[in-house]
């Protein structure tokens, strides 16, 4: 490729200032569409939502827009650069949303990390919002702001590194199993890396009914005897089959069928991929520099090889689930999302997929047919 | 007029579902695009603004977007309806920046009416927002708000109910002014209803060096010797060169040339705009149903008559000031809002009046050089 991302990112950037604005619904162009739209007529809207505040959801924006809320702890694989710095992102996500899935969204990037406050703001700005996309906040601050939002609003909310990202992968794995011709019950997987990603993929691996999970991180591989562990960690390892003694990542690696790499790059050697079960999976999302480049790990024998990047074969990226999750719980009036949806819509993305092979487990994002079959799982 | 506004705006509420939406300024149309709006080209602008934080107004939203934030506390003339009733409201506000300045604005509707948690709120979203328009806020509070947001946030904040209006009313007093051949130093002022609106366009006046201001508030004339003022009434008093004695609404008025309410709906008769100065000015600005009807208030002999409403002579609407404001502070990076730059506003808008006479004090809504007037201003 020819193209330099980086410069024509910022020039971009700058020739648009950013990438999304208003629109606006209804025309303004003499006094009597001021006075439906805005006073006087605006006033009956006004009382009748405040009789029937579910009338918000009929006579507002709420019904169709998403607030994507970031305290720019976690950007991308760039890491904690503030509040200014992660704008960029949240408006490509509300332009996404648009684009994809005609649902509005718009960006907040809080200028707090404290995760009281930001469950506070998050709560006191909702009322304008039909449902919250957390994105790039920090782990462990990510998990419990997004299960108190949950219990504390009553509008839908959704942590997209986790539950996005977890969708994808499930969806990969779904397919890499049939055409490994492997069960459920009998893949043995090795997940690298439990941040907020990992600990998503994780939980949906298990709650599809994949248990033989060994779990590595920074430190190796995660066992009982280890006593640096998180509540996110122990609820893993407790909910595992697999049997995990101290090693290291390699050791976690022999004779599985499946890695998934949610962590640092050039962390996984071809001498690994040479240790696992004969035609393994590499699921290498480290972005932009994978855990290990998918030359090496195909000359090591790899089968199916998946990365974020949109320049190899099967990119895994969210961009395939959240626009049709959003337009799913906006459009059928969901109250909360829950794992199970998850599950349903990954099953949905690796059915969607057309002739697939090892070099094609997932639809394009560029199918026009995937958001509502996403948003039909709801 | 046939219209039925109350109907008409439900309607077409329901219909569109609310009054606007985001819209993309760049094409998704294929891996490239995302490439450049999205991951991977995205993170050099993330980086960028993290060296540099001033760049987020180059390469983001933030450059062309205003916060319109309330509580619901003082919606239009109906009290306090809560958050989700401010919506339509704030919808409005967003759709005329837009469509009168191309403007981006997003409202939002906070589900607190506490002063700091509101205070805390702001600055905690301002990240996206290149200025603050505070809109529909109770008094006291709403003072409170804008004079703390003001020393504590580095972009301008303006609430609108006090300074749209209080522009606004300078400009048609000024208009007033001419057409009755009077001087700003010459002018006996009477101001009743002192809420936010009251409060800035006394300061407005004041500022602007009509000084000859009696105060009317529910309790009858404004005087030194009431133990019941607020801070806010005694600056006022302070400033004021008149010398106010214990009366009620209706000797205030007496011998006075301008009498402008900002307080409730028939509080003033006949008798009380005949007890005042020849020719007198009524600018009865309570909505929709204004302190005296503008038939009556003709029957009395009154020279000018400005109302609030749309289907009178004379409708003074912020929506003639706050959208040329709000862009000329973004365009010209403005730090702050300052009392000057309402005064100098008001005097253009006044200036640009096309064929001054009683029944057309101030231009029109849709008069479109009026932004750019407004914005040249800043």
């Amino acid at each position: 490729m020819n193209h330099d991302y980086n410069q024509e990112a910022l020039e971009l950037h700058r020739l648009h200032k950013g990438k999304i604005g208003l629109a606006t619904k209804v025309p303004l162009e003499n006094r009597d569409d001021l006075a439906r739209a805005y006073t006087p007529g605006v006033a009956q809207v006004c009382r009748e939502i405040a009789r029937d505040p579910l009338l918000a959801r009929e006579y507002t924006l709420k019904r169709n827009t998403v607030a994507i809320i970031s305290d720019g702890s976690a950007i991308l694989g760039l890491g904690n650069l503030g509040a200014l710095a992660a704008i960029p992102v949240m408006e490509g996500k509300a332009a996404i949303l648009k684009s994809f899935a005609g649902v509005d969204a718009f960006p907040i990037c809080l200028d707090t990390q404290d995760t009281e406050e930001i469950i506070k703001a998050v709560k006191q700005i909702a009322p304008v919002f039909g449902a919250v996309n957390l994105e790039d906040i920090a782990a462990p601050r990510c998990f419990e702001i997004e299960e108190r939002l949950r219990k504390e609003l009553s509008i839908p909310v959704m942590h997209d590194d986790q539950w996005g990202t977890a969708t994808v992968v499930l969806a990969g794995v779904i397919n890499a199993l049939k055409l490994r011709e492997l069960t459920k019950e009998e893949v043995k997987i090795v997940v690298n890396g439990v941040g907020s990603a990992g600990v998503a993929v994780s939980r949906l691996l298990l709650a599809y009914g994949i248990t033989d999970i060994l779990f590595c991180d920074s430190k190796g591989i995660i066992h009982d005897g280890r006593d640096d562990l998180t509540k996110e960690k122990k609820e893993l390892l407790s909910a595992s089959t697999a049997t995990p003694q101290e090693g290291t990542l390699a050791d976690a690696m022999i004779g599985r069928h499946i890695f998934i790499g949610l962590s640092k790059p050039n962390t996984v050697t071809k001498d690994m991929v040479k240790s696992m079960a004969e035609r393994p999976s590499i699921f290498s999302l480290a972005n932009p520099v994978p855990e290990i480049m998918p030359e090496e790990a195909k000359e090591a024998g790899a089968f199916i090889i998946a990365t974020g990047r949109s320049d190899y074969p099967n990119q895994l990226n969210n961009s395939l689930i959240f626009p049709g999750l959003f337009k799913g719980v906006l459009d059928n009036d969901i109250k909360q999302f829950e794992i199970g949806m998850f599950t349903k819509a990954a099953f949905a993305l690796a059915s969607h997929v057309k002739e697939l092979n090892t070099e094609n487990i997932l639809p394009s994002m560029f199918d026009t047919e995937l958001v509502d079959v996403i948003a039909s799982t709801v």
